[in-house]
């Protein structure tokens, strides 16, 4: 069996790669290393069952030429697209970030699949396409849709445009609405930020917004373990699932407190005013996993155990 | 008060374009005439209200500076953006046409009202964004949204991007999703094409599909009062409203019926055996219209009588 998976190179392909090759899997990877990170997948490239492409994906010809070269040696099974921005302020402060990365890529890989007749799509899409449903507990068929960043409208856009090409060429779907994921090697993220500003000033960590945000998390050996079930167990044309915690989650405030715990514990913590970090974060964000708690799959660490363990291993990283 | 209508030549944008001008209202209207006809905006164009750019939307600097120009001369209000794909088979068969046409056009005229702080976007969505939700009754907040035709999911990824807008730069905005809206000057649809094949053989009319299809149909006069009363009288800051009708609808079988009876009584009339007549078509489709009826705004016409009148326009404007 052989899959691509698209951003290979960031935190969800990193991990993602390992489950694969670990079982054996041919691994072709694509990244324009904008974002995702060469020495990431340093570790893969050793192995005859993992390739990796440098190229974005929006440079079509390109991508069909190589995917093709590919494809006749070991054909391709799943496309795996989790290519995307990842950096939500930078897509709201320009619409075209998101257009390109998140949108476009999603655009071309569905060309790239009807025309190698490619079976099976894995989608990364984000709870960010529920926008702000305020306190209701969001299951998958719950709307209005009204995201409010340019990071999940442009996930939204590219479930619409997976969910047309289900009825006219594409065989399987699997759209994941990813909650908030932490663990290495992350790029961004609000631990990762308050561990960094902790090493420039170990006296004092600056949260923006008032602390009292609460969100879930789950961690990314999870959230792989999660997608390797659905894919084996889901069998409709679309099988799109929330992949989340089934705590209440964890405040920001509470995120301060054990990072200052585990990296500086002398250090003081000072809130801001708002409720909100930045335009197109969601304040609270309440998410139902009943569909996939149903299909049989639960986490084994709750929010607040996962964000324990991702700060460990963000300072064994970082050391 | 000026607006700006994109799609002025269509069949909606002729009709729209009527209203304003009749309020004496400034229009400044765009169109690349690929679908939409010049000789249904003629009859405006010796209005000193009325100012027409023939021009691609998608080449966005040419859009911007002659826009530029004219929101000098007086600034524009409004911007009702119409233009789109109107083939849905098309654009099923080339994924290309509805993210140029549908999608890009959208992201574009955002652009474009970034840029001039334009207050309000008034946009034609679609009950295709809904998908096939099967016998429910669709309401707003009805998901999941999966469309199955690309013009459903490049309408749905425009409401994302006007969602997420509408957190950072756009201040008001109206998303409506249309029914089968029909009248003249009609460039698609079933009465027309039913009709175009009557006038090539009077003897015969061959139905796709078994003719069970049943849709609800909205005279494009109430569509547009339906509009004007919703941007008169809703204020939030996205206001997003199915409009329709509030009958069962008709069936594709009475629309034949109603269509023989008035070109050609003696034609005999034929049916294929699925219950859909294309890729993309949906094959019965049920529409709440409850918010909109709230708000205070009914339609006069039932389906079957939208259809005679519209028949018997056509037929005028035919003949």
């Amino acid at each position: 069996m052989a899959v691509l998976i698209t951003g290979v190179a960031g935190f969800i392909g990193t991990n993602l790669s390992k489950t694969f090759l670990k079982k054996g899997t041919t691994v072709y990877g694509i990244d324009n290393l904008c974002r995702g990170e060469k020495k990431n997948i340093n570790k893969f490239l050793s192995s005859n069952k993992f390739h990796f492409l440098e190229m974005d994906i929006n440079d079509y010809d390109s991508l069909y030429n190589q995917v093709c070269l590919l494809n006749k040696k070991e054909s391709i099974d799943q496309v795996w697209h989790l290519a995307a921005n990842s950096d939500i302020p930078a897509g709201v402060a320009d619409m075209e970030v998101d257009y390109k990365d998140t949108f476009m890529t999603t655009y071309y890989i569905l060309k790239l699949i009807k025309k190698l007749n490619i079976e099976t799509l894995v989608f990364a899409s984000s709870s960010a396409v529920y926008g702000n449903l305020g306190e209701k507990k969001i299951s998958e068929n719950d709307g209005p849709l009204f995201p409010i960043s340019n990071y999940g409208a442009m996930k939204l856009a590219s479930e619409a445009l997976i969910s047309s090409s289900a009825e006219s060429f594409l065989n399987k779907s699997y759209i994941f609405r990813f909650p908030n994921v932490i663990g290495v090697p992350a790029t961004h993220g609000v631990i990762l930020d308050f561990i960094q500003k902790l090493k420039l000033d170990s006296n004092n960590l600056s949260v923006l917004g008032n602390g009292t945000q609460q969100k879930t998390y789950l961690h990314v050996d999870e959230l792989i373990d999660a997608m390797h079930f659905i894919v084996a167990n889901s069998k409709d044309k679309i099988n799109y699932f929330n992949i989340g915690n089934i705590d209440d989650g964890v405040t920001v405030k509470t995120i301060a407190d054990s990072v200052v715990k585990l990296c500086s514990p002398d250090a003081s913590i000072s809130y801001g005013s708002e409720n909100r970090g930045w335009v197109g974060d969601v304040p609270k964000f309440n998410y139902s996993i009943e569909k996939l708690l149903k299909l049989g799959w639960k986490p084994k660490l709750n929010s607040e155990e996962s964000v324990i363990k991702a700060i460990n291993q963000i300072l064994i990283k970082l050391s």
